[in-house]
């Protein structure tokens, strides 16, 4: 088994497209050299496309979604059930970081729902804390919090420069979901 | 077979990480919707991890690598050698976009192959103004001609905020290669 000789945290945050995709091209790439990954799909507990794609892969990638997010869009608070969900999750998300089964851990979507009030900063400091040294840990999301950028060694800003989201077209299956 | 109802022409650029993953996780997101891709990576003509993975959803996802870039490190300009194989190779693409086989038409660090001088922004012009409108074409890489922004649908710059490259770490093989 091939083992990642040393492992950072990293971040894709911003208003821009490509923050889950480049997490999950991550895994792709890292399944291609042997290394296991474990992801954490917040607040899509629907079928998602790359999940069916990424059973051809699933010796190296286990996926779990968990969470709703249709609160949002009713523009309420979410529900104590979804907050209860989510930091099980982040708690069974840590156990595996731990294991040693998985090289990269991503967390996606992580960022956002600190924004919507499923989690806070504080209930993501732990994994960052005791991530091991040969762990890759990624975490997605818009409206990063200031104190996990801090903490981490790689962020990087999706910025959307241009978007045909503003010519009222909505998300594209295959594409976009 | 399903088909995409409408394409668009997607940039990811700027000098931070994720532009190639990103491309790589949408192709197999749009897998998982039945969705076929042909990838076209520039300037890298050795065996990249992703490829070796992404085999697994061969029936969805075509890959072609052509093109080295030694004389990028050896701070020269390219060998027509070099130039010729990238332009037959983005002709090739041209021909896979219109030929009603693929959905998803990626070219990987194409951007980045203008600022090295192996080919200009005008050898990728006629792939967008000719992409058919139930195709998406996405363009990746560093130093993106302001021209083609323009004509693009949506871009996304991927914003270097923090790097542990600075930090003195190399590139590390199943995460950055």
């Amino acid at each position: 088994m091939n083992k990642l000789k040393q492992g950072f945290t990293q971040i894709y945050t911003g208003n821009g497209k490509g923050k889950t995709t480049a997490a999950l091209g991550q895994a792709v790439r890292a399944a291609g050299n042997g290394f296991r990954s474990y992801i954490l799909m917040l607040m899509k507990e629907f079928p998602y496309n790359e999940v069916s794609a990424l059973s051809a892969l699933k010796d190296f990638i286990t996926i779990e979604q968990v969470g709703k997010d249709d609160y949002v869009y009713r523009k309420e608070l979410p529900p104590q059930e979804e907050i209860d969900k989510v930091k099980l999750a982040l708690e069974r998300a840590k156990q595996n970081m731990l294991s040693g089964n998985y090289e990269l851990i991503i967390l996606d979507e992580v960022l956002v729902a600190t924004y919507f009030g499923l989690i806070t900063a504080e209930d993501i400091l732990p994994l960052i804390n005791e991530k091991p040294f040969d762990v890759e840990l990624i975490l997605t999301g818009r409206y990063c919090p200031e104190e996990l950028i801090d903490k981490a060694d790689l962020v990087t800003e999706m910025k959307e420069v241009k978007h045909y989201y503003k010519k009222g077209i909505l998300a594209r299956r295959g594409i976009e979901s």
